[in-house]
């Protein structure tokens, strides 16, 4: 059977056109059975500058008050969803909107408050892979929005990557799944200021060693840790790179 | 086989908590396949109102221009759906929020301009049933907002009244159906200002007398028009009452 493929498109490419229509183009060309998802954090901070509602952020961890989280509960779920799904169905993809919620197929709980109150922040429980499974044995393809609830009637806000490698290690119970994370420079760099110095391959112990030595953007670091627990989870491949690097065959990180 | 339910439920009814609360119970208590369909003008508005976008009327129409697509797309698709998945969640049903385009489940094209250009706003070009009862035979209730989409990447923007007629017209080629519009009264009155004046059966040269005579109130009129394109179009039964009503065994109005 092939792979089970899921891919993280992040916000900075749903904004330029040109490259989320080649990154479009390019999960529409991967055979089998797939998921997209998505981030969208930028979108969301403009409705809140329009909106007059502060943006709050705790280490590069955004603070999810009620009132942003209605907010990402329309940006995330509405806006941007529902233009990913409409744009990938008018290129033959059976696209499916969805969020933590619907079909419950991710379940969280509002972050404990420790020395910081994240808010409205969710960190998963579970993903019912089984949902997920039967919506793919039916030809749909789910496009999956940042968003996750608690069972009790509350959506919560969770980390698209977050989201990403949870889901790869659900399905890992179920078949081999690669996951893919796209973003806007082509891979893990060796030197931040030489994009093409990508490093083709990753392990934990280099990772660890670029951090200590502060050559890991912060950006990068929840993301790489994300994509190792996908490894550690049971996941057989994650890759790293820019919005068609899942289609290449070089030029982005495989995480080892 | 017991009938496909659909009941459509408005925006003023997800406003009222103690209401909406009995409503979902009661939408819970349907046995069978069934599906929801929201509206929710209102809390759109209110966002157009604080982000002082002009909100704009034709004859009791929204005009939907690209900003007013955006904030629709945002409030029906994400703040109403999500949370009103979340909601049914919370009592056991395993709701799945979807616009038109998921699944391409409900495909239009932007009204002709003739004397008034309505934007954005879609008219209903096909209904995809088989989609429909795919996910409802995998044990999940969709709940459908008011958005379709033109399969050429447009999200567009359709009277909820008419997606449940036209819902229930599809399906009624592979069941039979039953249609529920639930609203703030308890069903058609003969006398506006006696709320228990319900007229409890319906037939269209009734309802054209009434009309005529001015007896049925403009908002009133697109909601029973759509009902009686229902069943022409093969629904089985399509009732008009309060947010409970298609639990009770009358007070409400049934179309003939």
């Amino acid at each position: 059977m092939s792979p089970f493929r899921i891919v993280k498109v992040g916000g900075d490419l749903l904004e330029n056109e040109i490259r989320f229509n080649e990154f479009i183009h390019a999960f529409s060309s991967i055979e089998g059975k797939k998921i997209l998802v998505h981030g969208g954090g930028k979108e969301a901070s403009r409705l809140l500058d329009a909106l007059k509602i502060p943006v709050k952020y705790h280490e590069g961890r955004r603070i999810t008050d009620a009132k942003t989280m209605e907010i990402v509960t329309m940006v995330y779920g509405g806006l941007i969803n529902k233009n990913v799904v409409a744009q990938l169905q008018a290129i033959g993809v059976s696209a499916i909107g969805m969020a933590g919620c619907d079909g419950d197929i991710i379940n969280a709980h509002k972050r404990i408050v420790d020395k910081i109150d994240y808010g409205f922040a969710g960190d998963i429980d579970y993903v019912n892979a089984n949902i997920l499974i039967k919506l793919m044995g039916a030809g749909l393809v789910p496009v999956i929005c940042p968003l996750t609830h608690d069972g009790q009637g509350q959506l919560l806000n969770t980390n698209a990557d977050t989201i990403t490698s949870e889901i790869g290690v659900a399905l890992s119970l179920k078949g081999r799944v690669k996951l893919h994370y796209c973003f806007g420079i082509n891979g893990v760099l060796r030197d931040f200021d030489d994009k093409e110095s990508v490093i083709e391959e990753l392990d934990e112990p280099t990772f660890q060693q670029l951090r200590s030595e502060g050559n890991i953007s912060a950006g990068m670091i929840p993301k790489l840790t994300n994509a190792f627990n996908a490894i550690k989870g049971g996941v057989s491949k994650v890759t790293i790179g820019n919005h068609t690097h899942f289609i290449q065959s070089s030029g982005y990180t495989t995480i080892l």
